[in-house]
């Protein structure tokens, strides 16, 4: 065990966050198996419907009687333009007659609806409620407080860590530019706000009393430790849990996760209109550049079926493979054994003194 | 006293390296107060001819006896084309207007000779020859070892830490992408090799046996504990030291660096043509993307007298304030004090469990 303020307020044994991955990563399996391990683990809600968000968390609370979390996506406002959405889906019917889909199909649902999503968390009273993209407003905040939920921002600047800690949170996911998936920017631009973990934690430590968990690059116990060091409360960790048996990971992202190294990834906005880290693509590099690129979340409803297409074709050019910077640390074992090792080097390390006189 | 295999082959007795920033950063005086401090001082030579390196190494050598190091860069190929630089100096007579200097310099001198620069460190016989850019070739590494003059390289990616090892070198710096100035990437494109510390030290410790300097972001002792459990043998810090009394830097660019914030850097080529994390000014946001920008050592050459003009004149928009991300750590303090502070506080947490059961 390895405890820090964090862990006595979420109840956890260590401090080891799942990361809410979306798009089906973070099975209940997962979930339940890293908070049987004495983590967090976090439901990826992001991208579903309240009722797929209500069967998952009872498949959890089947699976442990351990705290876990659900993590959500605060909406963006956005307008829709028939015309930008007809050049946009013109020019991803190149993909789609490479994938032999039907081209330029109609797209209205843009994203599952945040109340429905929240009113479901706010039902199933769930221990831990995480969010990225911005902050939910004060009312909401309020309700989750009312109900002893505890509350996770996602901040990617200093400046971000402090707007969420005057908002209420609980704590603070520090995201560093080591990190893979989206990035949780809401006050900056995206290429400003990436900032390395080893700069950036000491400094939002300093700027923030609430805890603080930092996010990206972090895959074994030097990791954790080095985090802790810097002054950090907890690590989430997402691409170390990506090849995890548990994991709902498309096999042929497993496996090119398991090929790739620390070199490869890249900082891109095609596939959802904002900012996020993955292996490098085809559908990368070919939409690079391209102007009728749109806004999340309308890009990101326009390349769905490019996306689900690629995946039942086991075609990796097409699908969205975010991963972070640690690639070569990244093992397939199962979620407890990834837990207890991370904990287990931590330990290990902080309790062995480097040589000093 | 906090020793590694490094500070054992540096004999050295703190791992704490002061980065070789070029452009009159590192005056002998600072380069003294770091090795008397116990830690390796580096003059940063890359812009010195010979006769500068000549008596900045005697100055260094009247006020320490303890062991520094002299930085250089590697050379590149380049190929000058008068039409490019007409077009390129046309371009940057905007920025020579602004400042009232003669437009258009006949510019014939595109770097410092190489082996004329390196034929002063092997007479001057130095303890530690340190470079960035590449990789010199096996003569050069031969006639250093030859003198014992102990070397270190710079990588930005694991497969650049092993080719330098597989060259022969005795230690290797691991430049994060928290670093400040210019990028040492030399085998892969610079946007891809910008990994964070927390994934790239571990990383590189994993791939070589020789010392890994991990260098980028630290500004204190949290960040030099960190780096340790990371697999580090020791930090190099440049930006850490720019506001020290003894650092050369204009009292403008010490001035931005102590207003400025983490997500206040870019990485840019427009000062020198070789991908650079400094402090954003106008002189970066209206020469970027401008077609004329030429390659690294042309458009450093070309940008000289602009560079200088703008220090005569104190106008920060126009010079090359380099920076790293680890900005709101940033003190004015000696640097046998700022060292000093690095260390205890390393120690301390280094000793200090945090509290396990």
């Amino acid at each position: 065990m390895l405890r820090t303020k964090l862990t006595e307020m979420l109840q956890i044994q260590n401090p080891i966050i799942q990361a809410g991955m979306a798009g089906g990563i973070t099975t209940p399996e997962l979930v339940a198996a890293v908070s049987n391990a004495g983590g967090l683990g976090t439901l990826g809600a992001g991208y579903m419907s309240a009722e797929q968000i209500r069967l998952a968390v009872t498949q959890i609370r089947n699976l442990t009687d351990q705290p876990f979390g659900v993590n959500l996506f605060i909406p963006e406002h956005y307008q829709v333009d028939r015309d930008e959405i007809d050049l946009a889906n013109r020019a991803l019917d190149t993909f789609r007659q490479q994938l032999h889909i039907p081209l330029s199909p109609d797209v209205t649902k843009m994203a599952e609806p945040f109340n429905e999503q929240l009113a479901a968390i706010l039902d199933l009273d769930v221990p831990v409620f995480s969010f990225t993209f911005g902050m939910p407003d004060a009312a909401i905040i309020a309700k989750l407080k009312q109900q002893d939920i505890c509350i996770i921002g996602t901040a990617t600047t200093v400046q971000e860590a402090i707007l969420l800690e005057q908002a209420g949170v609980d704590a603070v996911v520090a995201q560093s530019s080591e990190a893979g998936g989206h990035r949780g920017t809401f006050a900056h631009d995206a290429a400003s706000a990436l900032i390395g973990a080893l700069a950036f934690i000491p400094q939002v430590a300093d700027a923030v009393s609430i805890p603080v968990i930092a996010a990206g690059g972090v895959m074994d116990g030097r990791g954790l430790a080095a985090c802790l060091l810097l002054g950090a409360d907890a690590v989430q960790m997402g691409t170390a849990f990506l090849t995890c048996p548990e994991s709902g990971a498309h096999p042929v992202y497993k496996n090119a996760l398991a090929h790739a190294t620390e070199e490869m990834t890249t900082i891109t906005k095609v596939y959802s209109g904002k900012a996020a880290r993955g292996l490098q693509t085809t559908f990368i590099r070919q939409w690079s550049g391209d102007e009728s690129l749109l806004p999340y979340p309308i890009q990101n409803a326009l390349t769905r079926d490019i996306r689900q297409a690629a995946a039942k074709q086991n075609n990796a050019e097409f699908m969205s493979m975010w991963a972070g910077q640690g690639l070569r640390l990244l093992h397939a074992q199962s979620a407890a054994a990834l837990v207890e090792d991370v904990l287990r080097t931590a330990e290990s390390l902080l309790k062995k003194n480097v040589a000093t006189e």
